[in-house]
């Protein structure tokens, strides 16, 4: 064992717990509370988990998993960026890529590497582990806003297009698991009027 | 694709959100709100992606992760029983059965046995994967405990022989972070009178 390893793992496991005080936009399902990142990241990972079978390309499921553990460690420092606020993205890509340094450089060096390089590659979404990362990162949120009668697009209004725009890789990682998500939690609340046609 | 397997997964993945109102007696680190079931299997799951190297046995970390994932899953019907609350623990085992089966029961017949299985093997602490995943389950409370100035345990007048009796096992799937977790959770805060020492 190397001592200051493992003070450095536990400096930064520690400083994890703060992702759970990031708020995301996500009601859950009582309707009150809204989802933290820690939470989001739990159920995108046994989303994956159980939905494996649907990527579109075959995956390393460990790899994907452990890309979802950490995808939102960066918002610890970046805060979380909502989906739909336009100025807000525009800087996003620089606050994310500073963070990711502060936070995953508190772990030795071939580890903080090693996360480093997954965490860019959960951004990218060129790989298949990637591209499933990001159908479960898209369609966890969406099951929650349709289990809450669309709550959250009703608050920002949403509009169709702008979901449909945010999706347009959703199906990159799983052609099945879109379909399924367009039809059971898009189009039933579109027809409901909690999303904005247009 | 089974249209029917997919509502059944969504239909379990929608329930699991009830874990994330299963509050445990663990304060996170602003030391005011406690932490969920869900904030602690993600924290969990991240603590053995980065500390798979110390585990005693050689492990395979996805069936761990895996197993974390869902080891709590059972507390959506059973609700969490506190590590010193020996009343309630003598009615876990049966409230946590039944619950397993109501609840992985809900997945199409194969994944439902596959992780009623990987629960019991959890549970059962015999396999390495179950032990390191146990050894996570007690250190992650104990590190947030120590980073709370013992909150918890001054709370519930907690005496060292309770610790050392409930992680009587943690050395079993990892004897260095037992060492580590010893030395800097617990010893530190019997020094600070936070755990009585008898």
């Amino acid at each position: 064992m190397n001592k200051q390893d493992l003070e450095k793992q536990f400096s930064f496991l520690g400083e994890l717990d703060k992702e759970k005080f990031i708020t995301r936009q996500t009601y859950l399902t009582d309707g009150i509370r809204k989802e933290n990142d820690a939470e989001h990241a739990w159920h995108m990972a046994v989303m994956a988990l159980i939905l494996e079978q649907y990527s579109n390309e075959k995956i390393d499921l460990l790899r994907t998993i452990s890309m979802i553990l950490i995808h939102d460690v960066v918002e610890i420092d970046a805060g979380d960026t909502y989906a739909y606020d336009e100025q807000a993205k525009s800087t996003q890509t620089e606050r994310e890529l500073l963070a990711s340094e502060r936070l995953f450089e508190m772990l030795p060096k071939e580890q903080a590497e090693y996360f480093k390089n997954l965490w860019l590659e959960f951004e990218a979404q060129e790989t298949p582990e990637a591209k499933f990362a990001r159908t479960m990162d898209n369609i966890q949120p969406m099951m929650l806003n349709a289990m809450t009668n669309g709550k959250a697009w009703v608050e920002h209004s949403v509009h169709l297009h702008q979901i449909l725009k945010r999706n347009q890789n959703t199906a990159k990682g799983s052609q099945i698991l879109w379909q399924y998500a367009k039809e059971h939690f898009i189009d039933k609340n579109v027809e409901n009027n909690k999303i904005i046609n247009d």
